[in-house]
């Protein structure tokens, strides 16, 4: 077996007892509370861990984009919703080609997304399941509760190959499990009266299907959904940590990189930047840098260039040596994955699992 | 042949005009002022592309990594320069493989990353050129001139099967062609008294390696430096056109893009986020957004998510509708090209080349 040493880097590895814990923990939540889980797999990208959590009890998986799809179908997933409006010819007949092998659902905001939809599905004589995508105050996509919505609503119903079964949003506007009560509870008022007034119009709504990483835990709370899409929770990242959603302990996943010079005084240049991490900053407006060094917290990842990390070192005690290896937890995991060909499953100091990341760059 | 409609969105197309163009340009520059010019492939990572470059009159290519080396020999480059030290006897044995292939060259910038590469060599029998890296201004890597960068070149000069070439440093701080005149001058005396003083110590300085894209086609003005290695100037970018380094219609690579949701008033969502353009902002401090529509200029790529781009249409007097596409030039092209699978040449509506991003995720 490897060991973690013999590992060029920067490459991303994967603590599996870390994850194994963040998937049956998730896993008993949404079985105690009766809540379906149809975990989007834009996090790992990973065939193989889509069918750990379907073996955990996902009731499907969910993906952004049909390429993602087509790579998913090796999960053997009996249900792929596409939690994004496919537009274009090419794209819906790829879709429906995905659809002679397993059941999809797509959600979609709007009359002639759901109109072409319909149209390709009849032509390829399938049925595919549509959630009516609501905004819930992200401002992203999603029509409007009410009128807008039971127009919308009303048209899937009437299309042929169309099959209503519900609503879907994302409720992305919610960061921090410290302010969530109160957000968590306009929302459960918000989706309470818009299913009760599609079910007073005579719509069946049976997925009521949303759920964010920041309260993934409090989705009980929210009293007419009943699916969640969590994606981070497989491996939790520093956003998710820092906006309260888990602890440090949780964080599965991390880049293990090499000090590559130390020429300039007071910083360590490791050879993760960019085109490691992705650039996207923390998602708590106050946290600095790009990343979390879980063995040496004083020292802050300041910035990037594609190749390059500049780690201040100035508060470190400790001095960094050209070979010297560290681990860091990146502020996003999701964009951090996209940009490797493969992940590494350790179990202390041994590599147990290689992952290719199937599904990346699969962007059409 | 394929039409630009055909293809599914999100794609990075690059207009073959213009991009031979920019080559061109590049290459009578360079030819004219007697430069060497080593382009990085790090922006296309397409072999195919590094050969149109040495066909143009480059002395070879530059890569960041060993995986990009390993697969830049497709190339057929007469010399490969790692711009970055090596670090670990794993990637050192697969940087020897390529060294039985094709001459190399590595720059460094500490003593323990010599002796390493020499050891490595020694082992292989092979001999490798190295440039020694000093810090212009950025202070990213590199030794200061003086004492430090003597005695690095002398370690060099002194350990077997190293051949000691020059200098390479990265003015990654110039970041403007407005106020490069002061800067560059500035750059022009240190690399002057560091040179002849190396020089005066008895060591051989045939390359000095330098170069930046924004300063690009003022390098004949920096004396002593004679290579540059500038990556972006093929496609170029927005950051490169608002650094005033090329103009608008010199940008050759933008993101095709689709109009997926217009629920939100005033808003488009598009199919392209920060899964396909990076999250990098723009590196000129007062522009704002991710990218520029050069059909609707006042439309403003205004937040990204992985899959969704929020643009700002407010100002759009025409409006966007479902299945509308847009064509976007990106903040920052390398890391963009980084995230796709391919890219796609095009001449007017035409699809004449699609190219396999072969380096893409070779971060090791």
């Amino acid at each position: 077996m490897m060991h973690i040493e013999e590992l060029d880097t920067p490459a991303l590895i994967v603590d599996l007892d870390i994850m194994d814990r963040n998937l049956a923990r998730v896993a008993e939540y949404t079985a105690r509370h009766g809540l379906r889980l149809r975990p989007h797999t834009k996090t790992h990208k990973i065939p193989a861990l889509a069918r750990r959590q379907l073996e955990l009890g996902a009731i499907g998986v969910t993906v952004a984009k049909v390429g993602e799809a087509e790579v998913m179908l090796e999960s053997g997933s009996p249900d792929l919703l596409v939690a994004y409006p496919v537009i274009g010819q090419r794209k819906l007949d790829r879709l429906m080609a995905v659809a002679e092998r397993t059941q999809v659902t797509v959600s979609l905001d709007s009359e002639v997304t759901a109109r072409e939809l319909s149209q390709a599905a009849r032509t390829a004589g399938t049925t595919i399941g549509v959630l009516a995508e609501i905004d819930v105050g992200l401002g992203r996509v999603g029509v409007e509760t009410g009128p807008r919505l039971s127009n919308l609503a009303s048209e899937i119903s009437r299309l042929p190959n169309l099959c209503f079964q519900g609503v879907a949003f994302y409720p992305g506007h919610i960061k921090s499990a410290g302010h969530a009560d109160t957000a968590l509870q306009a929302l459960s008022d918000k989706l309470d009266s818009a299913v009760s007034e599609l079910e007073q119009q005579g719509f069946e709504v049976s997925v009521v299907s949303g759920g964010s990483t920041p309260a993934l835990f409090r989705s009980h709370l929210v009293r007419r959904m009943n699916e969640i899409r969590p994606g981070t929770y497989i491996f939790n990242d520093r956003n998710t940590w820092l906006s309260g959603a888990c602890e440090l302990s949780d964080c599965a996943a991390s880049i293990l990189a090499t000090v590559v010079s130390t020429a300039v005084k007071g910083q360590a240049i490791i050879d993760a930047g960019s085109k490691t991490f992705s650039s996207d900053r923390c998602s708590q407006e106050d946290a600095q840098g790009f990343g979390y060094f879980p063995d040496a917290p004083d020292a802050e990842l300041a910035k990037m260039n594609e190749e390059h990390g500049f780690v201040n070192v100035a508060a470190v005690v400790k001095g960094w040596r050209v070979g010297d290896r560290a681990r860091i937890i990146p502020n996003h995991i999701c964009v951090a994955v996209n940009l490797h060909e493969r992940i590494y499953g350790v179990r202390g100091e041994h590599v147990e699992e290689i992952w290719e990341v199937k599904a990346r760059g699969k962007l059409q």
